[in-house]
């Protein structure tokens, strides 16, 4: 429920389509660009690929027009500002594409309470607070409509996103049952090797924990963040144990090979303030973040540009939920 | 739930507006042409009248392609056969308009769980069968959607169907006072005066009691369900009480005035047997119920005209819900 971005790949063996979901409820950090975002700009040639803001997911958590939209106008420049090309990627809004909602209640007049009520995301939501909304309780047929309308064959999430895949699977198999085949049943990829990004205290980086380096964030805020990284307390000349420092960790994500051996070297020896690693690692950031900060800049002068690719988007993303409605419809029986 | 025909009458004071939602879930009978669907009739001079065919409801009742597409056809065929003209009222299906399940959804997301389970008719479906499907449950907020789409200030109601009203009151009130004004807030009127028509036992005519007289039944299926009319023994030479006669309680609705009084004479003369009012009562209903089998015989052998006047009907309900579903979504944020 907390998570800043949900995301979900679906590919479909035919069309080679990947389709991700991002929640648009606050600014990116370094974690979020390491442990998914960027996978999106690195697949863009080789998928039909789909960027979906999942706006209608996000107004369980946002009632307020003025921060749902500078959430949506943030989420779409921050894709285009880390590289997603949008003449390679269709990036639309769910609440765009009304087959999204459409096809949430068909699912609700097929699915059990009970069944539902399982949900972990249910449970663990309304442990905490029995007035839980029921977008919330809702939420896995929206998602199961999400990926069942683009007929995935395989979907790759995180171990934590597994339950989505099931919903879908299962309420796909139930509507086959029901209706005819109308539904590819689709299988999740468990993402093992999806790295985690520590944060600068160690733990996973995650705003909730209060421990992340924005991404799009100004020098300032992220010299700030990554001079408070937490170390111990070795003095400049004390040889350092790389592999125990969150300084370190960070590296691993912008140095390869010799470089990251030879700062190995430069811990293992001594000599090196932890304040001479982290100035080395701001500008390491530096030098990823600022041609994406430039490029998310000049979209945001482009405010026009940015709402030509969401229409775009939309009607690409349109075609493809229509046609697959229109099959879904006559399947029930309302296309008379 | 088990309702063959839910109807709402929306009226808005501004435009005349009046809309009621039909359950395409059967035959209808007598009983449901005197208590609902003849006012249809009788209003569509005075009114914007639409009547729409509430298939995403039925949905949870029918999950069957072929009964589906039947019983939609079948309720068009009814409305027209009884009347409706299809120049003066816009007659569309609920799953044409998307904007119904996707207006569902956002009430979805400010609606509490506990506040939906309070709602009678889920308490009741729970009550018998804990396996009741989400799409019941979820139904008030589709049903509040139906109603505020169409900016209605009263919504005239039997007393059974009030709670329908007070739920899309409240989700008005509640989508308001975090939106800005947006829904003109509904208020039911409790229509006392309809009648209650009693069927063949005397009880409330309903299918639920086997005691229908149906609408549109061959001239044979009605005389058998006229001669089961259920009577005391007496013989046809000893005086009757008309107001404790089930015929008798059925010839009100076809005979006024002079007629009903000298009806009325003769059941208390006796000399009568109820055969012979019961044959009366027969020609009375088949009096009524033959031009309107005709029309629709009519338009049953003009199936391309049925489904020219639902897509006509789509289109107009369809240009209002839009506009207003433009309205809700820049007030929510979503249109950036």
């Amino acid at each position: 429920m907390c998570k800043t971005i949900a995301f979900l790949l679906l590919f479909n063996n035919m069309k080679k389509r990947l389709l991700s979901g991002v929640k648009p409820t606050g600014a990116p950090h370094i974690g979020n660009y390491f442990g998914a975002m960027r996978q999106f700009v690195d697949l863009q040639d080789e998928y039909e690929s789909f960027v979906m803001i999942a706006d209608y997911h996000a107004l369980n958590f946002i009632h307020n027009k003025q921060e749902m939209e500078k959430n949506i106008l943030d989420v779409t420049l921050d894709y285009l500002g880390i590289g997603i090309d949008p003449e390679k990627v269709i990036i639309f809004k769910q609440s765009d594409i009304s087959a999204h909602t459409e096809l949430a209640w068909i699912f609700d007049t097929i699915t059990t309470m009970p069944y539902l009520m399982r949900a972990h995301a249910y449970k663990d939501a309304e442990a905490k607070n029995a007035e839980i909304n029921v977008g919330t309780f809702n939420y896995p047929m929206l998602m199961a409509a999400d990926i069942l309308l683009y007929d995935p064959e395989i979907v790759p999430v995180g171990s934590d996103q597994k339950q989505h895949v099931e919903y879908a699977r299962d309420t796909a198999q139930k509507f086959n049952k029901i209706y005819g085949d109308t539904f590819i049943l689709p299988k999740e990829l468990i993402m093992k090797d999806v790295a985690t990004i520590p944060g600068t205290d160690g733990q996973k980086m995650s705003k909730s924990y209060k421990n992340t380096i924005p991404l799009f964030g100004t020098d300032e805020e992220i010299k700030k963040a990554v001079m408070g990284i937490v170390t111990d307390s070795k003095t400049p000349e004390e040889p350092k144990n790389p592999d125990e420092c969150n300084i370190f960790a960070l590296h691993k994500l912008f140095l390869q090979g010799e470089q990251l051996q030879n700062l190995r070297d430069k811990y293992s020896k001594g000599g090196m303030s932890y304040k001479e690693s982290k100035e080395m690692l701001f500008e390491e950031i530096l030098a990823l973040v600022k041609p994406m900060r430039e490029r998310r800049e000049m979209y945001r002068n482009n405010i026009d540009t940015v709402k030509e690719i969401l229409n775009k988007g939309k009607e690409k993303a349109k075609s493809i939920a229509d046609t697959k409605m229109n099959i879904i419809r006559s399947n029930i029986g309302v296309n008379i």
